[in-house]
């Protein structure tokens, strides 16, 4: 599989992933008509692919966000975090399902020592337990490079990939299915320095990390109740560290709608006002397109009608 | 004393007040700079006085609108969420203080029917109960009438008064000072049609009148998160029967601030999107001047800064 | 009809009532089983009612605390808030409907001074205004009063009464049913010194009188958490001044349930851990007896597990 | 390093680390006074670790549970989030401090692979990027195995190893202090069976792991009242997936105080009643001794108060 997919690429159409051609992110990348027949470039972290997007290198790029079983990708957290002027630009979710490949000739119940990348491993473990009890576990920098270095080493017997990886190396598939949770997925995001927003689509999510005041406690809930008096939902929140004690953390949040639905853009306020460091991360359809649901009175009619009606009352007219 | 201060009286600069002269709210009238020198309309009962306003009678009235010992004045509440644009021009305190009068000639010892307004009755009857343990109580429409009475019948031997009565009426005065609480007060509120704002002076005061949604527990807490979440004190909340049904209220409430003070206004649109009918009644300086105290990350320029940095990212401009 | 309603009354059981025979209390008290063919004490206000409670010379008294027009009766909730040890065993709702009765020969378009008590003008003021647009208002102390005053004096010329007054009194009906509003009802509730609980019914009502802490912004809707917290709906909510300096009150509370239902229970011990001063006025069943609704999260068996869920997890048994 | 520091072991006095010796881990169990002298059992993982604990094979285990850089350990997390019946009987601290080892005779300037446990190179990355820039990473399964490999195979050039090595192998330091943040620390906890509890000590934390009721939305804020009400802050909340599906998650949550201080009791009772599954781990001393401070008002005695007032009027006595 060629890292350029097309020969038309122009340097400033170019797309970071997590290497190589075949991985998850490839998979996610895939998803994104732009991406089509632009180069992509293959990197080896979150943070080489970020750095792509910072320096101009590549316009996105596509990086693990969350997975269903495992939880949020810490070190894009903190990447997005900590880089200034980032967007996302959508989101993407590929399903989790692995396979255990070989080089040619080699028979399941020979295997040993089983090549796999940590979380893949985590997510496998089970599977592997069953079938391979007395197997030892090396690990790898990635999935796809799990099974490359079948190819360059032999102290691995076999590895954990994802499916269609015999496709690109010269390897038979051992078992399929080998991942412990059938319906495990994992949600990537594609992200760009800060352009113009994605109209509003009505399906959309609003990601933010915003820091808490210090020394203020009950602060997690006044920062909930930004959102919760408004209506407006939120799809996930995790804590990070913020690094530089114990106990004090950041915030990463979804919100269900745009920043151009009037009941997130106060909501918004309201976290700007009161956090000591909010963080917009951007507003972009949904992975599953489904139309965000909300009570009438947050509509966006609503606001506008009480903007009216303060308008006037200030204004001296009639109510 | 006259009804009409002055010779120069302009019809459409009248004044309505709770009268005859001499009443607690001819008091606070008497504390209204712009009032001196127009015609004062002496009327019978809050209702008259409001009526003035509205057919344009008089530019204002002076109504009685809570005391620190009886609670709010229903009759004025209710007027004030039932006949639309109206709006409080200002707040003025009197101190509650009565003196007890009667024709010349009489002896306290033998008082056994005391005149009295209903509310003076209740704000004296301590005083009344063990200087005159063998009272009678005949009530009036006013405390002046309470007063009046005595020249027109026989019936009453004494009367509940305010202070200075007898400069206007033929009556001495038996005993002073006869209130039950000594640090009582009225607030009165002057009353015109809707107007231009007053200026923001640092210490006003913002009234509405709300109702909650129908059905929906929590309602009121909602309602007084809006004013929590922007860091708006509430310094009155009183509840009144909407009277279409047990269980229904409106509520009265008294915000610490101007609306044209930012964190004021965002809670009234809150307000406005929330309740199924708010009425704003006005800003106006508070009658203690004292200035509106508030955590600072509720200022005006948070509001300011917050609102910009929504324009800029929705503009796609780096953060 | 006679004050006393049978020969064998026993003075320990007496019931007070703001009398005479006829009044909406009467008919309040009417309704109360255990109340017939006792003796009945006519009083002359709400205090009289409740200093015979006190003394002991009542075993109850019937008392107005709510008009669905004019809202809580002042006089009794300022009453229950500062007599201890008193209890609320039953609430009871009477009809408010009014006539117009004078001197038999009295013809309706002749009338000009109506004599009423002040709160039932304020109810049949619009009736007036319409069919008597030149009548003048002489104030009484009760509805009955006001009908009995016709036949001492010849000042008024008819007077605003209860339904069945003409029973009574030697008086003629010019007009039946004047009250402005069809719909209105005033609750009344049978106060007695501190009994034990009526056992729960499933239809119970629980009325609180709570301060909040000085100076505390935001302490109302502390106050509203400890009930939102475990399900608790208020069907009333009222602000009464506490008397000692504008701005401070306390609330009267009618909260849906029982204090032995255990979400009440828990509720009651948060209010009375939050507050400087809580009364307990006792629960008792709803005139309407309809059943209290609620999630049945905050059910007494989920209340019940959770205690036995901490005390197993005390004690190191496995969970 | 001995794996067993003592002769005397009794095999009900294992306690489990994930070794071998002279991990943080390792350094952490150091810290524990019951468990010098007994046998110390190195294992691979957390898993291993509480299958020793669930299976009797020791009395306790030392785990990872949050780095101040990394965050939250998720497999510490998900461990305690799925086995039953395991306490967390303390925490403990312990700097993270790095050095760069080799085998002697090494050069630092010649050194192109670096063998490092994935946490371990996150954590020196900077380090690495500054002093080796040609580096590549082979990823270890833990500190003290990255070191160890060095005597096995040739692939890598030096590791990254905790301070205190190069006493137990035979390696030389080729650099100290290359952690990247200075005031990095890890928090571990002991975990055993369930036991009785620890006394308070007035300096407490409480953990508990959390799910929020399906398809609520608030139900996050509403969870956190349950510690707001009763005045008991938070030094930890964190996400993890429960792993069925995208966007649903369990809360680990630190409190401060001990199950035994009302308070607390009173929060967790309320956390049971709203959460359709919580588990306790411990009240337990915090590793940095620290009291707890809260508002007076939600003291023991304030809650013993209430409790008997509840008490009182529900027996009908006097308040």
């Amino acid at each position: 599989m060629p890292e350029t997919t097309d020969a038309a690429a122009d340097p400033t159409e170019s797309y970071s992933y997590l290497g190589p051609a075949g991985t998850f992110t490839w998979k996610a990348l895939d998803q994104v008509p732009q991406a089509r027949g632009q180069h992509w470039r293959s990197v080896n972290n979150v943070g080489e692919a970020l750095d792509d997007v910072v320096s101009g290198r590549s316009v996105a790029a596509m990086i693990a966000i969350e997975n269903s079983v495992e939880g949020g990708v810490s070190a894009t957290q903190d990447a997005l975090a900590t880089i200034p002027n980032l967007r996302i630009l959508g989101e993407y979710l590929v399903p989790v399902d692995f396979v255990l490949v070989a080089r040619p000739g080699t028979e399941l119940d020979r295997v040993r020592v089983v090549n796999a990348h940590p979380v893949a491993y985590a997510q496998t473990h089970l599977w592997l337990e069953a079938r391979l009890p007395s197997h030892e576990h090396l690990p790898a920098t990635s999935n796809v490079a799990a099974a490359a270095s079948l190819l360059e080493s032999g102290i691995a017997d076999a590895a954990i990939a994802p499916p269609g990886i015999t496709e690109h190396f010269d390897l038979v598939q051992l078992a399929e299915h080998v991942g412990d949770n059938p319906t495990a997925v994992t949600r990537f995001v594609l992200v760009s320095r800060t352009v113009e927003l994605p109209e509003p689509t009505g399906a959309d999510k609003t990601s933010i990390i915003a820091e808490l005041p210090a020394d203020h406690p009950g602060s997690l809930l006044e920062l909930l109740e930004q959102f919760s008096t408004r209506g407006v939902n939120m799809s996930l929140i995790e804590s990070r560290p913020i690094g530089d004690a114990l106990g004090r953390y950041r915030f990463i949040i979804d919100l269900e709608g745009h920043v151009l639905d009037e009941r997130v853009a106060d909501a918004l306020l309201g976290v700007r006002r009161f956090s000591p460091s909010v963080m917009f991360l951007g507003s972009y359809p949904r992975a599953d397109r489904l139309p965000v649901e909300y009570v009438s009175r947050y509509g966006d009619d609503v606001f506008t009608e009480a903007r009216d009606w303060l308008r006037g009352l200030i204004a001296g007219e009639p109510q």
